[in-house]
């Protein structure tokens, strides 16, 4: 093994030199304009499968990397942490796990310490040292690169296993916006029936989890600033309830009704989030899964007077990732998503920057991922 | 029963009506100054126990509402939620519970609802019709007045037994101070060896949840703004150790290393609370006990990252503070109290307001209190 690169430029050199020769789509630099490319990947290691990749879906998160809104982009950036696939090669360490042809999927992590407490109990997604799918530094010194790619090669305590009644495309956005609001929803016993879930926000994130908290048999409102969402929260997601959040009357007819928030959009001020917690019931928690640039206002009384919580959560572990997809597929909870070319990545991209998109575009990689 | 009251200074003339004529300590306007009066409150109902005050503690929020800070006080106002002293009389319907003679305390509340959720699983601190010691308008309609007085009548749901190990001065504080930090600790998963506790602000809550964490068998570290506070924290109140927080190189030591953190005292920009939540590990709580003027502000990246929690505590349920109080007396956990004559109270207000205390005023009521 090469000695690990101290610069990320010297990481990105290394990269080349990996033998493995595939195809991605890459982001060069902050325009974000995507076009093919080929990339090397390391060969299928002992631990390792590698993966034909046949879809990813587009995370938000993959548009503020490729356009370096986070100052972090290490270009070319092959972007994508959505992927299912099917297995082609696996090193002779996973071979209990994994055989060619199984259908897997690869969420938002390739790697961890594997010795903090944290990735000792399980929570990977907590470790200090967790390896992002791509745009990150991989244990070896070498850059990871995503799912927007023909061919990716991930340790297999990673990989997750893709149930059959899971569809490949509409389930691949489940890999990260799926566990990024299940894992929260069980840790925080907000998964059973008898719950009042509020989602705010009818968005990638906020759409998955009126289904997820629906499957779990609560009783799920969507909370939203949009009049035009109603529809679409009530007949399309299937949400029981609405509730304008700057209609006052709307707002206090659904005071200390609540168990939980799954909250995947607003930082809001202070008036609103003390408006938002009064949603809550006594013990009630509000559950925070995106990262609004602005810090949350949060007034202390909001809080303190009902015994209340605002909680982060990052995606998933492994672990919960897997019992995810699997109680998806007993559930029939899969994304409403928008496939597509990789020649539309583009247009796609421009899209998702307004908002117009219900509520996930997936990459069709298999059929359409071409050098031209 | 007289109709309820529909404005205060009605319920303040029905309060005068009442038939037991007892001594209190009142301030009468926003300038705060107590002076003694003549006060009235009910007979000792079937529900009901009669106490005769032996000390009552002075906490910060009788401070703020004698100086009508929150806009709220119905003058005159008679403070005190830190109330022990002796059962002198008791209903019909609370033998099986008291009897003349006995160690009693009351603190922050006299009555709730019964029928809410809050009250029906015993959090009646929760019940958002919680009526409070004093200045709170009772469910017959009267004002409430507290344990600056020689006698208070309690239903005796809300009396609970001080246990013969603890003394009645310094263990009055625990009433609201003790209970405000033991309920979230136990709560909130805190109060067991091997975790690592950190206490913002050494005061009334902050010095006594010191001695609790320490009680449970956790470490226990105090996180100042104040380098003078450090080695009060360490040789007076027996932290095991102390982080000056404006020191960034004893913050990094610490960061990471927190199952929990209590609270008490800060609001804090954007940038200390990112640094305070960088105190905790992945899970870990900090747990608000206070209520700072301004809201929090809270970036989103400090709770999502390591699937931290920013929770609210209000005081304890009778329940609690029952239990509480029990576990103080096994562990030898009381407040360290500078005891006054109720001559000296106005005094103590005015040291109180500086923070020249350590770290609880405790009225000698029982002694001291006299009309002339």
């Amino acid at each position: 093994m090469a000695p690990t690169p101290t610069t990320t430029e010297a990481a990105a050199e290394q990269q080349q030199q990996l033998p493995r020769k595939v195809l991605g789509l890459a982001a060069h630099d902050a325009s974000g304009n995507l076009t093919p490319i080929r990339i090397s990947r390391r060969n299928t290691g002992d631990d390792d499968v590698a993966i034909k990749v046949l879809y990813c879906g587009i995370c938000h998160s993959d548009l503020h990397t490729i356009k370096n809104d986070w100052k972090n982009a290490i270009y070319p950036v092959v972007a994508g942490h959505e992927i299912t696939g099917l297995v082609t090669e696996v090193g002779k360490n996973a071979e209990g796990s994994f055989k060619a042809g199984d259908r897997v999927g690869v969420g938002c992590m390739v790697n961890s310490c594997r010795s903090c407490e944290s990735c000792e109990e399980g929570s990977e997604n907590y470790c200090s040292k967790v390896v992002f799918s791509y745009n990150s530094l991989d244990r070896d010194g070498t850059v990871t690169r995503g799912g927007y790619s023909d061919t990716v090669v991930v340790d297999a305590r990673f990989v997750v296993r893709f149930p059959d009644a899971l569809p490949l495309d509409a389930g691949a956005p489940l890999l990260c916006a799926g566990a990024s609001v299940y894992a929260p929803m069980t840790r925080h016993g907000l998964a059973a029936p008898g719950k009042h879930v509020g989602v705010i926000g009818l968005g990638g994130l906020g759409h998955v989890a009126v289904k997820f908290a629906r499957a779990f048999g609560a009783k799920v409102t969507v909370i939203s600033t949009s009049p035009g969402k109603r529809e679409e929260a009530l007949d399309k997601v299937g949400a029981d309830a609405f509730v304008l959040s700057g209609d006052p009357a709307e707002m206090k007819a659904a005071a200390g009704t609540m168990h939980g928030i799954i909250n995947t959009a607003c930082a809001g001020g202070a008036v609103s989030m003390y408006q938002y917690f009064a949603l809550l019931r006594p013990h009630g928690k509000m559950i925070l899964v995106g990262l609004p640039e602005k810090p949350l206002q949060v007034p202390a009384f909001a809080l303190v007077g009902g015994g209340k919580t605002l909680a982060g959560s990052f995606i998933g572990s492994v672990r919960e990732t897997q019992e995810m997809l699997d109680f998806a597929a007993e559930h029939g909870v899969a994304a409403d998503v928008e496939v597509i070319g990789a020649g539309e990545v583009n247009t796609a991209m421009e899209r998702l920057a307004k908002g117009d998109v219900r509520y996930r575009f997936v990459i069709d990689v298999g059929n359409t991922l071409k050098a031209d």
